[in-house]
């Protein structure tokens, strides 16, 4: 596409055939990536343009992917300023979770990532070195989870953004696990952790000064698994297939916004729930900082976004069988009939974070 | 997902479930959108959330989309300075011509478009009215060409921007159509007009005192269909189909970047043209343009982009038949073994715009 600063007016450049036969990459002593071929190339070198369920790859007007009767699709958006910080997040972790916050949606419904495109916004200042360490964090991510690249779109612009499309299919033997299918008297779940990368989150921001609201002893180097829950949040996609496998499990989300913004979501209309989050079962690093600061561990726990836990709800008569089979479930509590979180007997007062509200 | 300039340390907001059980919508005196509800509020008023291909719509983790055997996939940027001017294009036409450039992708397969999302980011300074305009210039074009809106994200941003991830499939007795199938003899056809919405460009980039290169006499009035060519171009999938269905189509693409700079990668290496191009056969305001300013209307049109016309491979044997069979389709030349364009018996010489280069 054209931009639109520049018509195309260009009467004295070179022959056409020169300036399109070769890959014009930029020369060796030059730290930027000097055209779209220059990230093509770059691309190319990270991401195989073959897959077995891959039948066009990236080059075309379009990729053409291998499907069965459905899919699965979510699209997620990875800003400069609004999702990440350049000033703490190394580039091959921006690579890393733009796409790792898509993959939990796919295991968010139980399903199985198939593939992705992959839109960039990439400002003219950011060198060659960020790229390939950007790409190279994507792509191994993307290559654990055996995904393709299927194509993207690539433009100059004054900040750094990343649009990722993905999708993903309902595994064999499994089903897609909608949010909203819960009833009192269920057993609410969870798979990962909650809180944590709140903590990460609120010690990286204190680094550059930018959160005054509460005072911590601790330091970052005492939170290595909460700065690492904030840059690099741990996935479950195995967790996920296995319950859509099952046939107890009746609904099942991903907590991004955090525990008290998400389950009313999860729930819908109607019911609330009552936690029970004994703070001895929480990392030991939120344990420290919250006794350290005086906060309560478990709200503190229910308020943070961005762990990328999975959230899922059970009848309360399967709720044995289901630990049993899967281990990595833990009770977080039970649906009531009564809209409202109440967290170990007391009724919450906050939420979580709406982007257009302020 | 959070935002990382505000944690949610929110301890003295009202009760969760008053802030979660009512859609926050704007007073009706505000004119802005206040909150994430809001917007989606908005865009359930415009994008119906139900269809016969989508098995799930919006408001879960993910979408589920009803798919054969395979599905054509496609994603464009439509930035803010990088693509559109706030300046000279109605809200409506953004909205339109995001999607456009999207569906002029499916079609570039021969195919037939079904679904898309929609990442949006949204500067807090526009208001209510813009984007009411936005979503309905989008969605007339959606349900012009029965599409579902199956998600995607919102996020605050400095500068608008939109990121569209769409597919399509084969359409029924069709295939997809890919690029590089030509062969030394064959003859390049279009469907759509060439030149026109670069003079659009060059006229509207003019009123803001961007384009000083060329003086002209003819004005944004005189050229109309320039100007709509520019903000709302045409779009050609029912003729992409019916080429899709005939035995004669060996190769198809969507001209975004204009001719000079899209048929080297129509064609691939190792092959040329020779393009035969009556400026009588072009439209009577690029002719008025060229005359007033001295230009050859010829090369301007192939060295235009953003007309989204579909260019087109057959043998040469298979000409009469196509064109008889699919009167929508005219001869642009043919192809020949040697790279490089040559225009009306002159090689060309220049070409069009990479995103990087500058």
């Amino acid at each position: 596409m054209s931009r639109i600063d520049e018509p195309n007016y260009a009467h004295t450049k070179p022959p056409l055939h020169r300036m399109t036969t070769a890959i014009p990459l930029a020369p060796p002593h030059s730290n930027a990536l000097r055209s779209e071929d220059a990230f093509l190339a770059l691309i190319g070198r990270c991401f195989p343009n073959s897959h077995h369920r891959l039948l066009l790859g990236r080059g075309d007007d379009c990729a053409v992917i291998d499907c069965r009767e459905s899919l699965c699709v979510s699209s997620d958006l990875f800003l400069e300023d609004a999702h990440f910080r350049m000033a703490y997040f190394a580039p091959e972790d921006i690579g890393y979770k733009a796409l790792a916050v898509n993959i939990s949606d796919i295991g968010a419904m139980g399903a199985k990532p198939l593939g992705f495109v992959l839109n960039l916004m990439a400002p003219k200042h950011l060198e060659r070195g960020f790229w390939e360490a950007f790409f190279h964090g994507m792509a191994e991510l993307a290559a654990e989870h055996d995904l393709y690249l299927a194509g993207g779109d690539l433009s100059d612009a004054p900040y750094l953004g990343i649009a990722v499309t993905i999708w993903g299919e309902r595994p064999e033997g499994g089903k897609f696990l909608r949010r909203v299918q819960a009833r009192p008297g269920d057993v609410l779940f969870l798979v990962g952790k909650v809180g944590l990368a709140r903590l990460g989150l609120a010690l990286l921001e204190r680094g550059l000064g930018k959160t005054a609201e509460i005072s911590m002893s601790v330091t970052p180097e005492d939170c290595p698994a909460a700065i690492q829950a904030h840059l690099r949040p741990a996935l479950h996609p195995a967790v996920a297939t296995s319950l859509s496998r099952t046939d107890w499990v009746r609904g099942l989300m991903d907590v991004s916004d955090g525990l008290a913004r998400d389950l009313p979501r999860f729930l819908g209309t109607g019911l609330g729930c009552s936690l029970t989050l004994d703070p001895e079962t929480l990392h030991p690093e939120l344990r420290l900082f919250a006794q350290e600061n005086g906060v309560d561990a478990a709200e503190w726990a229910v308020l943070g976004g961005e762990d990328y836990a999975l959230l899922g709800v059970v009848a309360a008569r399967d709720w044995d069988v289901l630990r049993e089979k899967i281990p990595a479930v833990w009770r977080l509590g039970d649906v009531t009939a009564k809209p409202g979180i109440h967290l170990n007997g007391k009724q919450m007062r906050s939420r979580g974070f709406d982007h257009f509200s302020r």
